[in-house]
């Protein structure tokens, strides 16, 4: 971490000898201040995981260590984050906030057969039924390890009369055997020493099952300042009888999916999951870069031709903050605070990361489905807050004819810049059916990182102390007494 | 799952009357015989998990529950899986071959810069150094859970003898509180059931530390057939000294890389892990299918105006094989057993699913370095299998002038079908450091699943008995006795 730069010693191997020494340039070494990631001292004052309950509960917010939210049920969306807010170990106890609300605004599901009794099958499961409304109580130790915690949900009825959704939601810390950061530093010889922190992260689960798939919904927050994002479909496939026992006997008919047993047809079909994440990060005022990474030919001199570097550009306006990922080239997606800024000067910021599920709509844009969800050609949006504006695919998905959504309000092409932005992000899967998904579906999974960039000084987790695994009691975990 | 195809009711939901029927077409109702996942019974006579440790070990070999496979230490690929091979659960005790041999092939790691004592840093971390010399002994109850069981590698040293390397990898069962698979059946009023199974996974660990940079190198088994691979990035970037103390003073000069903290850069590079997966899908004959979307214009008589199909596509040859995925547009995967059909005729088959990571490289075709990772402008290729071709960089990385490596040995463009081939997969991050990287990075992470894809006849988790958790033994689990 203290490079002396400029330096080029050449050694012969053989010989063992140092042949050549050039100091082409002499610049200033970095201080010592910071960069020892073994020295830190755990903040033992702080409150450290490691109860059988590793969080706090009061009223809907939800503490835990450096992380705090607010935790809501909502009969379209389910469940809802927001308030969530996060500090960086040892150094102060005051949480700096990372997204004013956070949650699932539609899920579209159209399958993908033109017949009289298929056509129709576009479902909008959130708008036209309701991911809250389908939410049906967690099965304590098998939806949620035995340890989680269950909350109860609440909604109004038809009649008016308040509805009880018993365990709708559940939170439990994982511990699921991974690393958070480690190191074995081997530079110093016959001094190897290695670094780790195992990673225990809490997890926020809600099960939606709209009619025959489940979707499981789980929210990590995570010591580091990350939010993972994740949802595990499972549940049953859409199915079709027909005539057909045997792939050879269709040879020449798109029977539009898979033959999965006899007289059983698994349809073509997407999963179009979008997410409203209003980030505050460190306040209202945002904006959205665009971090490009761009092939640059390198100078005659040198001995390479070629090098990439970032061409980081902040995003003006609503239409313009469309990114369809594939075609987009490589990019770091960053939302930014632009008038906060690090000691060395580096904008706020946190990234969203995909992992897996990033399939947009193949339909035709005259398609009816396709102009209701004229938001689903593009995986990134962003927009400017506005209090109606919540729910992707309109506010009346059932009557919509296409003119209220996120394709429709982004047309006004609003400055985003500076200002309260709403990043609209849908985890998409083209689901061609396989015979294991058959009578119900292994769980397959998909979703994305928000990761602090440039949001700490440095890693926030070198002043955390040993975290305590659940009831494991690792050796030297900070324990809360 | 036993629809009753071609019949349409209109209801006229004020009235609660039926307005409307209509019965278009009459086609045969799919038979009950499989459809219920409830009714399985769980085969208790199998060995199910739940043990401390709850695989058993013979020799190299590695049994657990519906898996086995081989294990090995190598000096330069580190860890090597082979003769993975899986079986549904209470069918048939023979298991069934699903990969010949996997590994990590080569780990590019290209710097972008162009100074003297920066151009030549593009290391192939495994080619040149060894994922297995460069493995450090695992710290128990850190690296690994308490309850993973160790093993120690050795490799042949500088003077012929053998050198040890203690709990090289480490090998456990992993609850991590999630779900294998589910439904709540809400069909019949008043008689919502819930069946939940959780999953229980038995990851391989191995850990290589290439001087700044951790690799935390993950194969993930499954019960239901898949098996997840993953890749976590930890340890120290490799930073540059600058006379530069803020941001603002390098306006105009591209640093090639972010300030970090004072007089510190952190470099732009890519980290490019490729696997070696000689899958053998139920024998060593494999096809490689490109299971392409396609979006298709309806018929005019349709409401609908489009939807899309599966081309299905098996490759021909080498060259033909090689896939950009942000480019190709939407597909899925699959290598297949052309010779080996299911019993309604699809052939077996297993696919590759993404998982985050997924750039390729960006330096230009003429660089030196690119030269000699030509593989990477892709991130799928597949050749066919040849013994001397185990690493994707050449044999002799150290001398490679570009003239050994999978990019050459697909010009030869040998047809691929129905014989025994090799997939090559790139996980690729570009890293643009973040201060939070600094002084030792939270693990990001990337990697794939390898998923059974018509392989079984149904869901080969059904007749599975309710896994034991660690030491958590859920109620009515399936214990060995």
């Amino acid at each position: 971490m203290r490079p002396i730069e400029g330096v080029t010693v050449v050694v012969d191997l053989d010989e063992m000898v140092i042949t050549g020494y050039r100091d082409r340039v002499v610049v200033p070494m970095p201080k010592a201040g910071g960069t020892d990631y073994r020295t830190m001292k755990p903040n033992t004052k702080e409150k450290l995981s490691g109860l059988r309950k590793g969080f706090i509960v009061e009223g809907h917010m939800i503490r835990w260590d450096n992380w705090a939210f607010h935790l809501a049920f909502d009969a379209r969306a389910g469940l809802v984050i927001s308030h969530a807010a996060v500090s960086e170990h040892g150094t102060s106890p005051h949480r700096r906030s990372v997204m004013y609300r956070g949650f699932i605004s539609e899920l579209f599901v159209p399958y993908m057969d033109t017949a009289e009794e298929w056509y129709y099958r576009t479902f909008f499961d959130e708008g036209e039924y309701g991911l809250g409304l389908f939410a049906f109580p967690l099965v304590p130790t098998k939806d949620c390890p035995a340890k989680a915690e269950f909350f109860d949900g609440y909604y109004a009825g038809q009649s008016g009369r308040p509805v009880k959704v018993e365990r709708v939601f559940c939170v439990f810390e994982r511990y699921a055997g991974d690393v958070s950061w480690r190191h074995t530093e081997t530079g110093i010889p016959n001094r190897v020493f290695t670094e780790v922190r195992p990673e225990v992260t809490l997890v926020v689960r809600m099960v939606s099952t709209l009619g025959n798939y489940d979707y499981i919904i789980d929210w990590e927050f995570m010591h580091s300042g990350s939010i993972k994002v994740k949802v595990g479909l499972t549940g049953i496939l859409e199915v079709k009888a027909t005539p057909y026992t045997h792939v050879d006997q269709t040879t020449g008919d798109d029977i539009h999916g898979t033959l999965l047993a006899e007289n059983t047809i698994g349809m073509y079909h997407d999963h179009f999951i979008t997410y409203h994440l209003d980030l505050d990060v460190d306040g209202p005022e945002n904006s959205f870069v665009v971090s490009k990474m761009e092939t640059v030919r390198a100078a005659r001199a040198s001995l390479r031709k070629s090098y990439w570097t970032v061409v980081r550009e902040t995003v003006k306006t609503e239409l313009d903050a469309r990114v369809l990922l594939g075609r987009a080239g490589p990019a770091d997606l960053v939302v930014v605070n632009p008038n906060k800024r690090t000691a060395v000067g580096n904008q706020v910021g946190y990234r969203l990361i995909p992992e897996g599920g990033t399939g947009t709509s193949l339909l035709s844009n005259d398609d009816y489905p396709q102009i209701r969800a004229a938001y689903l050609k593009n995986e990134v949006w962003v927009t400017t807050y506005n209090a109606s504006e919540k729910w992707v695919g309109g506010l009346y998905t059932y009557q919509s004819r296409g003119d209220d959504n996120l394709a429709v309000w982004s047309l006004r092409n609003k400055s985003i810049e500076n200002t309260d932005i709403v990043l609209w992000y849908t985890v998409g899967f083209h689901h061609i059916p396989y015979q294991e998904d058959f009578p119900v579906m292994p769980t397959l999974s998909g979703g994305f990182e928000l990761r602090p960039a440039n949001f700490f000084e440095s890693n926030p987790l070198l002043k955390m102390g040993l975290p305590c695994v659940g009831f494991v009691y690792l050796p030297n975990c900070t324990k809360e007494t």
